[in-house]
């Protein structure tokens, strides 16, 4: 039996494009992660959830392990509303979907808005698995390169400019992390922001914008594309991963209700009841403003450790761009950084070669991704002067 | 901004054929739910959860609220492959993807395999939910009648003879619950079993069998297809949901490792640590062979008062399945079921209207579904005596 003759068309097309592929190698265990864009495990609120778990039980009994659940699950969408209201977006109960995770919601997105001849703009580089998302729906992308002020939207006018005069399609949307990259760790200034904005009305496209790092900044915070969007242009994607835990799976769409609507539709794994009242007892419980603060404080202090140890350890050849807020640094250096993760790794410390984050990954040979997220400080500075010591 | 102006062309043509429609309405407060497929609220193990959550998170901290998680995870699959392995079903831990719950598991089989030109065999009546997952890919379908000996191959068979004379195209997979089908509670026999693999081999096609009720037989049990298969043509779709809680998701695809491996890259909500981390540990926690002997009892008396209701309440012309396991009671009366439900809900008594589980929704209008899950005996006995006041 051939399986693969049973597949749809799509999807072959897609496992073709872009095959299942080798992704990062298993870590060893003493491994110093400087790869892992995980939280810091010692911040991570293992207590708090388990006191939240006892007393949503005891209160709701069987409630929450039901389908429809408890009512604490209106009361999350209500508690992420009230985060969203904080960084300027008005948003009301019918224009949010909650995910499972910002993944699920980028697939969602893609699910309804990409046929295989939808073209999509995505920043060069970019989050990997956004990008292995879009590849399994469409093969039509126009990369953008990122500096230090964010997408270059300058150079994504030309694009459309240009596109335009040859009649050529234009894009149905952009992908943008427009705060605290990931990769570059660097944040679109207000200019580039009201430009894009501008761009997405005259050449009617729309944004995705991946928001997932955006309260983690160290010190000036930049207003969300969503909170400066009057035309219902900007889809945001938000997630709990990063400010609370990854593994409760809790992430968001914000978007108009016609947009809601349908996404909703196409959300085949229905609510996730147990954990999406779990976080929401969990939220009541502590002060979440307090919880950011004391995130912010640890990644500012992990980052500036990290970024000492740059200039003590690294080559003089090596560059980087300094972060103001997020998990990443995103380093430049002289050699083909996929063959550097072998020696790196014996020597125990690991890093994500750049290539994973760019559609032509030849763009990416010289690049490497430092997370500042997950190791302490004592492991970073360890981590760097190994990195150093490959790279010398 | 037109919204629907950005949607892909598939999701213009799903939204088009089935609309986001009306579903059943919501049920008043103290009405007796004879609708919903819910586990016993009784039979929650809450206070095991609780007891997992802690236990799982004194003794691995930080791990399972990861990304990558707890060893727990990995734990969760070898429990599932023992309880498959008991039903006959061998399975090693490359042929299994955790879900999250059958829905998911439904929704991905569709988006690996379906086309919007792909032709899917259906059961008439079937689980409204699935037929909805499949409506988002495809418009094309046979529909083929369930009797009280399950799906009637022979039907299947003769329509599968006819295309294959005319040329026509031959469907892809077959979408079917063998063992105690929602909603007819009915079960295939061994030998049409035999029959639908036979056909399945000939004339090419899949079958995505699911199996959500299998565990809860009453006396005699059936073998699974998955069972049955020696050609790897059964992809088996199995679920936690009504054996332990529904509000947790777990559900599961068996299927050979190349399904897999597809089914796998196209999931992109991740894996649900802590969910299935607390699963695991529930799991270890209990005897489930005890648990389901348990639930086995519990809906086998739930099952018998309601049949005598039935026979007590409701007038002569009614009739129904005796079903050897599962949920539900599918129920033939002489009205049109969707404008009983009214005056039903009215009299505090809810079931679910045949049409939604049609292809075809006139082919329902003559029964409806009822639930011994949910409601204990004596509101089972109230209910019934309700609904034949409606029907009187």
């Amino acid at each position: 039996m051939n399986v693969e003759s049973f597949f749809s068309k799509s999807t072959k097309e897609a496992l073709q494009n872009d095959p299942p592929g080798e992704w990062m190698p298993a870590l060893p265990d003493e491994c110093i992660r400087l790869s892992s864009g995980y939280p810091a495990p010692h911040l991570m609120p293992d207590k708090e959830i388990k006191a939240a778990v006892a007393r949503l039980l005891e209160e709701e009994k069987d409630q929450p392990l039901h389908y429809l659940g408890s009512p604490k699950m209106e009361k999350l969408k209500e508690q992420i509303l009230d985060r969203l209201s904080i960084r300027g977006m008005n948003v009301s109960t019918d224009e949010l979907l909650i995910t499972a995770g910002a993944c699920q919601a980028i697939d969602l997105i893609a699910r309804v808005l990409i046929d295989d001849e939808t073209l999509v703009v995505i920043e060069a580089p970019t989050y990997m698995e956004a990008l292995e998302i879009f590849k399994n729906y469409t093969n039509h992308f126009i990369s953008i390169p990122v500096d230090e002020y964010g997408l270059q939207t300058d150079l994504l006018e030309e694009v459309l400019v240009e596109r335009k005069e040859k009649g050529l399609s234009l894009p149905r949307f952009l992908y943008t992390i427009p705060t605290f990259q990931n990769p570059t760790g660097t944040t679109m200034t207000e200019e580039r922001r009201k430009h894009v904005l501008e761009l997405s009305a005259k050449y009617n496209f729309l944004i995705l914008e991946d928001d997932a790092y955006g309260e983690l900044h160290f010190d000036k915070h930049s207003t969300p594309l969503k909170a400066m969007d009057t035309d219902g242009r900007v889809l945001h994607v938000g997630s709990l991963s990063k400010v609370v835990a990854p593994g409760m799976r809790i992430g968001w769409i914000a978007a108009t209700s016609e947009f809601i609507t349908a996404l909703a539709w196409f959300k085949k794994d229905l609510d996730h009841p147990f954990a999406q009242a779990t976080m929401a007892v969990y939220l009541e419980s502590i002060d979440m403003q307090e919880r950011v603060e004391t995130l912010r404080a640890t990644y500012q202090a992990n980052c500036s450790v990290l970024l000492s140890a740059l200039e003590q350890y690294l080559p003089k050849s090596a560059s980087w761009y300094v972060p103001n807020g997020g998990y990443f640094v995103w380093v430049k250096v002289t050699g083909d950084t996929s063959e550097l993760l072998a020696p790196a790794l014996e020597e125990g410390v690991s890093f994500v070669p750049g290539k994973y984050f760019f559609l032509d990954q030849q763009d990416g040979t010289k690049y490497l991704r430092l997370s500042f997220s997950y190791a302490d400080e004592k492991r970073i500075v360890e981590g760097v002067k190994r990195l150093g010591s490959v790279l010398k």
